[in-house]
């Protein structure tokens, strides 16, 4: 270690003093956070003074102009898109993770069938939650990992194109995201603002729809973290000239009926066929409202949620979902027949002990029996299950007889399935009455209008 | 970086835990911080963990018992000394460092005088503050690198010994110290407590009287903040069943009149001798008189005072000191005759600009001006200049003369003496009317009698 306070130094700024002045709680300069950002980067700053500034954040906090430079910094520190080729408007949704939680794959092709260009660039399942990458990856044949060159052909012969974190989009926030992972500074608004926009706003978009998640199946259990972590955004991408809104959203219960990769995607389908469970629908609607309405194709979500309806009715979502797979690599032919996606080899149904009503979901646990079925990642080296994972039959509300099934497990290895099974038994909570309903979107957070 | 959130486990305990409980503001068990140190220790837990704990420590604080089992793991990272073949009672004093503290080199031979065994393990400079292992080498052949077999023998033979500390002692504080300088995390006085405390407990003392320093020339600027690190220290000393005391004393101003290593050893020679500055040998009698009071050789401060006076006014304490100086390799005729010690090739008469009386001192400056000189070290490969430093003519309340001197600057160096003399035209305010004078032991914060 460097005897004299700071391992690295570039014109006047020491790492030391940067530290210091944020665990005193004053506010750092621009330039100040610039040098942390670029100097981590570079790999002229060590991570053990990286990490002690990212304690001193998480616990004293960042102000928005913080949060704006850090964003920023971390934005630049790669390739930014530079997508003014088209005329439309960019748009994008980022959800910040639930269970059952794919809208991404109903909303990319439903904006684009309205002549939105939706650049997205998603990422994989962290912890008990699903990702993006992984359920298209259940689409035999489907490729997440386009240059940005095909991306941008995607783009321009079909108007959406969904694929992975490239080396080249904020390097910056994966050696930050690493380093936090292992030293207790995940759980930061600030961070997580900083960490999500600058990979949302690397994409080169014109406007974003944030879906907040709170509930017991999201990493922020209550409300008020939750629109927290969502105004931080919407002000951040304001700050940066972009169109935002914020839904917090209720993920007090799986999302849909369907959790795990190709279980999933068969669900879209049918929401892009048309029916489908209803919640998922609604959020759909509601999301693909703000989407178009941001691209400018509705001037009113109302306006928003009847042209969405109408994309998902008249079929022309579901077409461009289809053309989108098939320029992605993937097999068209899953998309009109489900059963040619990957089916689990056993099933198994797992049914309730009482009779009464569903009155609670232990969400998360849902999110972690499908993982701990494979459908997920315990370690970041695991491979996924594309086949396995949990088809709910009840919901919060329900009626329920004892003996009658709750969900059923589809399943690859019999340990597994077990140990699945002894989650699900605690994750359930029958009641005698059935709880009052919850609203599924709890708070709209709108960006004000440039 | 390792996925799992944990970098290093040793049965239950995760450190990615320990550092999230810490930053939660949770009390870690005494295993948690036992592991923490260990893993640390043994390089088996990363600098980015440890660095994202210590900021977490800082920034929360530790509880009493926290500290102390900090210090205790600290403590047994190495060897901690067995004096039990001394009958006699083993007892060190420690101070937080300032500018012309020399007390250590009167205290040691004086208590050794009175039959106490003084093992006195001390540092170097730091910073803008002097060390007593650097004042010490000024001597000719000193020699502070004794092996433990020798420090034993050499405290056989007279009762008091001085060295460095070495490295089978609290190796975990070196590792700690070592990233909590480059990491903003050096300002705790938890952190602070466990490092003084764990170093000095492993000399296998029974008593430790702690000098802290408070004013402008001090690491702890306000009297509130001493007091706290004071306390601190008391406690986890008695509960680690040693007798205890902290005096809370003035640095507003340089200790004595000369700042400088040889010219330092040279003062300490004068108070040894009976003379010597007032404010120096005030506070070697306070502090004398608890370590003997501490060592069982006085019951009371007062009869310890006496007993101090005495043993410095017959000569023993001196005579005690020639003894130690020749065990540990020096040359007993610097002791003797002082004009034997290393003296600097030219001097300087800094002098006052206007008439009045000296109404303050920036200490930390005359400290700094003897580090510019050669004095101490701006970087951990300097070598020490013993011959430099400065000599105060006037002190707080004394009367100048415009043109008078101020002080004198003892020099090897041209451009190193301009340099110093800057500092020093800002370092002495004149004022038209005295202050008011300041007591130089603020306050005294006693252990309970166990």
């Amino acid at each position: 270690m460097n005897d004299s306070g700071g391992a690295s130094e570039s014109g006047a700024i020491r790492i030391a003093d940067v530290i210091r002045k944020k665990r005193d709680g004053h506010e750092l300069s621009r330039a100040e956070i610039a040098h942390l950002v670029d100097g981590y980067t570079r790999g002229q700053i060590p991570d053990y003074q990286v990490s002690a500034w990212l304690m001193a954040a998480l616990l004293r906090g960042l102000t928005r102009a913080e949060t704006a430079a850090l964003t920023d910094s971390m934005l630049h520190s790669g390739k930014v898109l530079d997508l003014s080729e088209f005329a439309a408007a960019k748009v994008d949704k980022h959800s910040t993770g639930g269970v059952g939680d794919k809208t991404s794959l109903v909303l990319a092709p439903l904006a684009a069938a309205a002549g939105v260009i939706v650049p997205m660039i998603s990422g994989r399942g962290l912890g008990h939650t699903g990702g993006t990458l992984d359920k298209l990856e259940s689409i035999p044949g489907f490729r997440v990992d386009l240059s940005i060159e095909r991306f941008r052909e995607v783009l321009r012969l079909c108007g959406c194109a969904m694929i992975g974190q490239t080396a080249e989009i904020a390097p910056a926030d994966r050696k930050f995201y690493a380093l936090r992972d292992v030293t207790g500074t995940v759980e930061s608004p600030f961070l997580i603002c900083a960490s999500i926009m600058s990979k949302k706003l690397a994409e080169g978009i014109d406007g974003l729809v944030l879906d907040v998640k709170t509930g017991s199946g999201a990493f922020m259990k209550t409300e008020k973290e939750a629109a927290f972590l969502a105004e931080l955004m919407v002000e951040t991408g304001q700050r940066m000239g972009k169109k935002m809104v914020a839904l917090i959203t209720n993920m007090n219960q799986p999302l849909g009926l369907r959790v795990g990769n190709a279980l999933e995607v068969q669900e879209c389908i049918k929401i892009l066929l048309g029916s489908g469970p209803e919640d998922l629908r609604e959020l759909c609607l509601e999301l693909g409202a703000w989407m178009l309405h941001l691209g400018g194709r509705a001037d009113t979500i109302a306006q928003g949620r009847q042209l969405a309806a109408k994309l998902i009715d008249s079929g022309q979502a579901l077409e461009k979902f289809r053309q989108m797979v098939e320029l992605q690599g993937g097999d068209p032919r899953a998309i009109d027949d489900p059963a040619q996606l990957p089916d689990s080899r056993y099933t198994l149904e797992f049914v309730s002990a009482k009779t009464g009503y569903v009155g609670a979901i232990r969400c998360e646990d849902i999110g972690t029996a499908s993982v701990i079925l494979g459908g997920g990642r315990e370690k970041k080296e695991d491979s996924i299950d594309p086949a396995v994972g949990i088809a709910l039959h009840k919901k919060i509300g329900d009626k329920v007889e004892a003996g009658e099934p709750l969900c059923r497990i589809h399943y690859n290895s019999e340990s597994r399935a077990k140990e699945a099974k002894r989650l699900l038994e605690r994750s359930y909570e029958i009641v005698e009455t059935p709880p009052a309903p919850e609203p599924l979107v709890l708070r709209i957070i709108p960006g004000q209008t440039p």
